[in-house]
């Protein structure tokens, strides 16, 4: 079990290792931009499924205000978070900018909606990939849900084998994609404006029906918003970067900003120039390719290919992301500890491990079927977006350094944008799913606060600060019980150990079949077990009840029910797992409802099942 | 939780309210018959879908041949079975009658085809029952799985809670069944011949194309044989009856006899009368009773309505009978010993939950699609028949009791015609899925085999006869030791618990974090804790191989391999089940990797986290 293990995880890596595990910009970059980037992919033609079906041709048009005002919505959010990574080295998502400036209802909120958006993020990537992939292999579609888990495990399998072999792993889809988009883009304007070549017109662009209207307007900026999630995962994430971790963290965050830009307004323009209008079986991306390259062309293939693979690549950023943030969250004492602890490779397994869980749930539940889950998605992002540009203006307020009007002029408008951006998303996606959102929320919010609750009751009741030094009796202590089902060498093993321990030892038998009994008594004799054994008749065929009735009796404590006594469990130990299914659960049964009495201590003798000796 | 489980399954049983559980013939009757009578629903079906293709009008001619040799086989099995019911007065099941008497191998073959044999018709039945709900209402098709998984659970609980109350529950769709399926038969001979109605030819019946051949013929028959499973159910269920349990058992086994004879012939005779031909969305049944009754007429439904009934409570035999196998099986020692205890309720309800999730498994595998399971089944079923007819011979020949030799042919013949009948089937379904049977009946017998062999193994290790009886050195036992991560309430408990039973003990600390320890160490002095602190560092963040290692080395046990050294493990309990998840589980995986050293004992004590109070 543990070669294999090691064989799919990689060795286990010491705590020294960890500063080998972080990364360059170089392969920063395609891990926490994956997301951002491939967002592009389908961005405009998201903002085109709004316009066309009204506006028509005009579409066109107002296709480029669309993607002019998003490009400088990114722009506010690439100068708000630069300031935030400067403030935060050691990484300042939303979660730990609010928690600091804003206070813990805050970041509660932008922690759950982050939650929810990073799953989403990965089921939503995934499906899509998995689309593209049926949509070209159409003998796959009725194992799509089967597929799309299996990727989910490949991810979180390369993500648990540590941050920088995922990265290696990972990046060479994200090149590809920008490169071939990249050469799509100059071939296609080439194309057009030196050769001068014609571009096929489009027979499917239905008329105009209406004039733009501002809600229609806001309806294609929040269905093209899509391109900004993921730009958050950079200020999540400085802590993963070599050093100097700001200086290379900033200098991805500026990389991901022109990346989009180039991309995000080439492909706008292209769409406009080839008048691309997305179907039901033809992407917009798709379709420009097919007229820049020609329709069975290497360069088309590669174009849908590096699409796949970047969609589905989206969901690495959530793993490289998404455990750091639960990991700050924990630390806190708002979720399990465990998702503090990192793993045998230094990755926050847990974490890794959550994420998959809930994604492939989701994946599940909704049959792998994207234009379920895709409305669901982007409120989070915009919430948290709010928060920590809120945050960092309260920040510039309280410290008042050097320029901090200036700064807190820019994320200030970097808040109330998002702020508005996170209203229109939600009214206009409400009835499609983003109810949902806000209804896990504040479900999220509240187990977060029962888990601190409870962490928080447990500190205090376990603080030495309370003087309480509770004293045992030694006579109590030394009451030992042992339950006897029949007499065989565990028994006898058990007996012999205790005897060492104590000598106020008795035997307790249950009697569910009279025979039974009369066998145990009889070898009792025999073998003249000299600790008394006392035999208590049940109705009920159960075991664990009367016995533990009876230690917490009177009869048996004395009445000190302060006091410790000790019962003694013999064990079956197998050395094969499936052993255990083998044996009655009594005595793991036993142990857990015993050890709900605070003046039970439990000894458990294991009795080991040797090999086979054929 | 407990409430709840009492409100859904009753309360628990006495071991001694055991015979109110068992079950009349009126009561015994639908529950161990209703898989016999209702494949009977679709026997004269599948044969028809044999011979139409092939044989056109004629089919008709020859169906009564297939009717009346699998009704010559069915009063062989019966006679048979009535001996066998005569001699194993405990219930005698193809298991049991193997086993006394053609040992081992026989015995495990005839367990494990009925195992599969049982699980395919839970899920076979609930299947076809939800297929024929669909059909009707048509919204309902894409939720067949989950509907289909409902049913099992409702037949579980209903079986979990006890047999006289599964009896209750069930017995009614039976009658409903058989008596509607009387008066069908009823109805249309005196419609035909009384009246003189002539039946609507049929337009749907294609041409002859060949004659019928013997291979044509043993196909039909063993299309036809499927509505002889089940006819096991009753002599394997004997011990569930009132006493006289013999008479009562052979009473209901004649009433089978009786009314598959009558609805088995009377539905061919009505199918030859109405040229009932069965086509893709219309079966044999509903044409007949739709000519019968007319076609929206009130018994039309009620004919459809308890077609659906009857094949969802075929299930219900399954479950009254292999959870019974399954408790003989565990009983010699072959299957988990789980398997043979009687729950809360006195039913087997460890049998009665793995019926359901394996059956609940095969349907989701096969999405809910009757197709795919139908060429699995009704192989084992022959197989279980010919070993138990075998049996059966061998017995007589060994005992040699009055009119041995008569009961013996009588045996013999029903062994070689179920034997010649089984090899038939596997043949013509070998390609159609019955290839599957032949691969786990083998795989089933071998897992049986180990899981004899490991609880072989364990009670020879078990066993006083060895004459090893363990000492320990006192000294050596009292090597205590406890891990210690952090200085707290739970652990000064654990120290004060644990010097009343020694006064050697060490506490042992393992430095991941060298703040942490300097911490420890402090509050070490702080609070004046006389007993030694060992602490030791490790790099790869892990606890529990590092302590495991110390406590068996030489430095800690002084050489003596042998003796007992104890462990002492503070642990948190909290009275919330989700208090488990927000502790880091160590304690639990420390105790389960010590227990693995036959020379380690491990005393958990309790620290409870009391309610909040607020």
């Amino acid at each position: 079990m543990k070669n294999l293990k090691n064989y799919i995880l990689g060795k286990p890596l010491k705590s020294s290792d960890i500063h080998h595990e972080k990364f360059s910009v170089f392969r920063g970059l395609p891990v926490l931009s994956s997301d951002a980037i491939s967002s592009v992919a389908y961005a405009c033609e998201e903002i085109l499924w709004v316009f066309v079906p009204v506006l028509g041709i005009a579409s066109f048009t107002y296709l480029s205000w669309v993607t002019l005002s998003i490009i400088g919505l990114l722009a506010i959010l690439i100068f708000s978070y630069r300031q935030t990574i400067d403030s935060y080295p050691k990484g300042g998502g939303s979660y730990i900018v609010s928690r600091e400036n804003l206070g813990e209802i805050p970041s509660l909120v932008a922690g759950a909606s982050l939650t929810i958006d990073y799953i989403l993020t990965v089921a939503v990537s995934t499906t899509a990939g998995v689309a593209a992939i049926t949509s070209a292999f159409e003998f796959l579609l009725p194992y799509k849900v089967e597929i799309t888990l299996f990727i989910i495990l490949i991810i979180a399998i390369g993500n648990l084998r540590g941050i920088s072999e995922s990265a290696k792993l990972f990046s060479f889809p994200t090149y590809i994609f920008i490169l071939s988009s990249v050469i799509m883009i100059v071939f296609g304007l080439i194309k057009y404006f030196v050769y001068g070549v014609e571009p096929i017109s489009n027979p499917n662009i239905p008329r105009q029906v209406h004039d733009l209207t501002i809600l229609l307007f806001l309806k294609g900026f929040s269905a093209g918003c899509t391109a900004l999630t993921g730009v958050e995962a950079i200020s999540d994430g400085v802590a993963n970067f070599k050093e100097p971790a700001t200086k290379n963290a900033k200098r991805v965050l500026y990389l991901l900003f022109i990346i989009v830009i180039v991309m995000f307004s080439g492909i706008s323009y292209l769409a406009t120039i080839y008048t691309a209008v997305p179907t039901l079986d033809r992407t917009v991306i798709s379709q420009i390719a097919s007229q820049v390259f020609g329709d069975n062309s290497i360069m088309f293939y590669i174009m849908q290919f590096a699409t796949t693979l970047i969609l589905t690549m989206a969901a690495n950023t959530a793993y490289s992301d998404f455990p750091l943030l639960l990991s700050f969250i924990a630390r806190d004492g708002y979720a399990p500890r465990q998702f503090a602890k990192r793993g045998d490779r230094l990755s926050y397994s847990n974490g890794i491990i959550f994420l998959s869980v809930a994604a492939g749930i989701l994946v599940g539940v909704f049959k792998g079927e994207n234009h379920y889950l895709l409305p669901l998605y982007a409120v989070g992002v915009f919430i948290s977006f709010t928060l920590s540009q809120s945050g960092m203006v309260m920040r510039w307020y309280k410290t008042k350094g050097k320029g901090w009007k200036h700064k807190a002029f820019i994320n200030g408008v970097g808040a109330i944008i998002t702020f508005i951006t996170a209203i229109i998303i939600a009214i206009n996606k409400f009835m499609h799913g983003a109810w949902l959102v806000l209804v896990l929320v504040p479900l999220a919010i509240i187990v977060m606060k029962r888990v601190n609750r409870h962490y928080k009751r447990v500190a205090a009741q376990l603080s030495l600060e309370n003087n309480y030094f509770p004293k045992f009796s030694e006579s109590q202590a030394k009451r030992f019980i042992i339950p006897v089902a029949s007499l065989n060498e565990s028994v006898v093993k058990t007996i012999n150990y205790a005897k060492c321990l104590s000598n106020d030892i008795t035997a307790f038998h249950i009697s569910v079949d009279d025979a039974e009994t009369e066998k145990l008594k009889m070898k009792w004799k025999k073998y003249s077990i000299d600790i008394p054994l006392v035999v208590k008749k049940h109705e009920y065929r159960e075991v664990v009840n009367p016995l533990v009735k009876y230690v917490t009796s009177d009869e048996f404590t004395g009445g000190n029910k302060d006091d410790m006594i000790t019962v003694v469990i013999p064990q079956f130990i197998t050395k094969k797992w499936w052993g255990n299914i083998l044996h009655n659960q009594t005595a793991l049964f036993l142990k857990r409802i015993l050890l709900q009495h605070r003046n039970i201590a439990v000894i458990s003798v294991p009795f080991i099942i040797e090999k086979y000796e054929d």
